[in-house]
């Protein structure tokens, strides 16, 4: 295992402790707990969002806690759900009198503790809580000849639902219809993910699975779960054609619409190849007479030091245009607004 | 060779059509050579800044291209130098009148090609143009018991001069003033980087080294260039309380001093090894009575693949606080204002 770090069981906790040091005017943690995240930034009236989910997935998913976007995150152990005491303790902090919107990925333990948060929110604090669950990978919930749409996982897509539910949210918003942006981006957003190399969770110390020296995993998923098969690593505008040739057709993505890209890398995947990628997806939506609205490329959602990237198309409308359009300010996601 | 790209020979030129395609709002070519990349945003009067050198270091150097920051970049093959030629099309394309500032890594090819498009500039196109060449590595020129300041190339510490230069530009001060703080600010910046696995240019196809499984080259250049020892895998407050020995010495940087601070992933380091770091920073400076004044952190100058860190550190004053904190607006960096 080849990782800067000091004991393994410090990782998650020496992190964040970096991230207070690096950016003590915008965050700071709740009754003292590193895993408590929120704003410093406080608007009363305004609507609140909470994410969390575990750790090992930088900028997921504290980097977007921030102005125009989140308001607060609670975070596990690598891979790992936070408490639903954790996502409560941040509930109560970033609650402006408007109410909560939970936006977080599908994975079985995050549900069942932001359920949980919720319920006591609700009964104990008297807070409403809405919540969105996003779930955007489109390779993660193929089993044999079925395609259960309602288990798929969340993946980089979600970027698409913090940023636009955020902008909706600093526009004054309320809560049901902040939501309804949530879903309204959730039902337009689709991702298609390979992966290259695998990942090292700090306290096993070895990789769980791995990839041939000339292979990769098409649909793998952001904590090294099964993808839909393993292949020959293929040149980059073939893998792109079959992605995008997969994320097309689920949503569908048609002739006159509009579209904006996220090219994520899921943690060692150099910049350069992003945007080789990024060129045949270009080309490719230009072939189909999709438009092209905006453009996303780095970092977004990792897997610590994974190889592999992941296309994200999110269908814009006028709405999603001006919310993609919105400033935001967080310390890991930073954009001036759009001109119109 | 494990990368996301069709034909070595086409990875720079198919880099650069993906992020024409993703930027095209704010980033064109010169002469139809996508090697010559400039703003589309021209501010008459204002002093225009240009960079270059090779590819392979996203996002330096053209990332920086943009509003607050540099006019243009003409980029090489991976590790390559461009051409004066191409320096000389985006200087004539970017000149608003008030003359030209090269800022760039001290690199015999990029010298050699920078002074003669400087010259040509001058005696064919009357454009005034003066250098500022960045050396901000500590470790790079050590040689036995001798270390040559001004053989010192640079690394991700120019950052910090574009950043500073940029607002300068950006405010309105004239050339030589802009190169004044360009000086000043390659006076008060020391980089100190480790690799802990090698890189592989497209062309060459396999990497020109190995770091053992268990082992970290200690002041090893963005281009793989020999460092100053190798040694086993530390934790990673060894490994920061080195690097952070070595630079504080340097200058030095003293009780009272203020710094701005640079983690830069090398481009496989997750952002959690990069704040882990960035934790023990804080507090070597806060043992040292050394004041924070800012901290950015992510890939800002790599080496494709390359996994490692460096730590930049850049002393400032009132007024280089002020054109740090000040706008900008580029594909690859973006800052709001700063609060004062």
């Amino acid at each position: 295992m080849k990782k800067i770090m000091n004991k393994p069981e410090k990782y998650v906790d020496e992190m964040l402790a970096g991230i207070y040091c690096a950016h003590k005017k915008d965050l700071k943690c709740v009754e003292d707990d590193l895993r408590c995240l929120v704003t410093t930034h406080k608007h009363p009236g305004k609507v609140s969002i909470a994410t969390g989910g575990g750790s090992g997935h930088l900028p997921l998913f504290l980097g977007y806690v921030g102005e125009g976007m989140l308001d607060g995150c609670s975070v596990g152990d690598v891979f790992q759900s936070p408490s639903a005491e954790q996502m409560l303790a941040v509930t109560k902090e970033i609650d402006n009198g408007a109410g909560v919107l939970y936006i977080y990925g599908n994975y079985n333990g995050d549900i069942f503790n932001f359920d949980m948060a919720a319920d006591m929110a609700d009964m104990e604090e008297d807070i409403r809580v809405e919540s969105v669950v996003a779930g955007d990978d489109i390779a993660s919930a193929i089993t044999g000849e079925t395609d259960d749409i309602s288990k798929r996982r969340g993946v980089a897509g979600i970027f698409f639902v913090y940023k636009c539910a955020g902008a909706a949210a600093a526009e004054g918003k309320d809560l049901d219809e902040v939501k309804a942006v949530a879903e309204k981006v959730c039902a337009n957003v689709r991702t298609m993910g390979i992966a290259l190399s695998p990942c090292i969770v700090p306290r096993v110390g070895e990789a769980g699975f791995s990839i041939g020296e000339d292979e990769m995993e098409v649909g793998m998923g952001i904590h090294g779960e099964t993808g839909i098969r393993v292949e020959k690593l293929k040149t980059a505008d073939e893998i792109v054609d079959d992605m995008m040739g997969m994320l097309l057709k689920d949503l569908p993505y048609t002739e006159g619409d509009e579209v904006a890209v996220l090219l994520n890398g899921l943690g060692a995947t150099p910049l350069d190849e992003l945007y080789i990628m990024m060129n045949r997806v270009g080309q490719i939506l230009k072939e189909k007479g999709i438009g092209l609205f905006h453009t996303y490329a780095g970092e977004f959602a990792t897997s610590m030091e994974m190889a592999g990237a992941s296309i994200s198309l999110c269908k814009v409308d006028d709405e999603l245009k001006r919310y993609l359009s919105a400033s935001a300010d967080t310390p890991f996601f930073k954009q001036h607004k759009l001109d119109e």
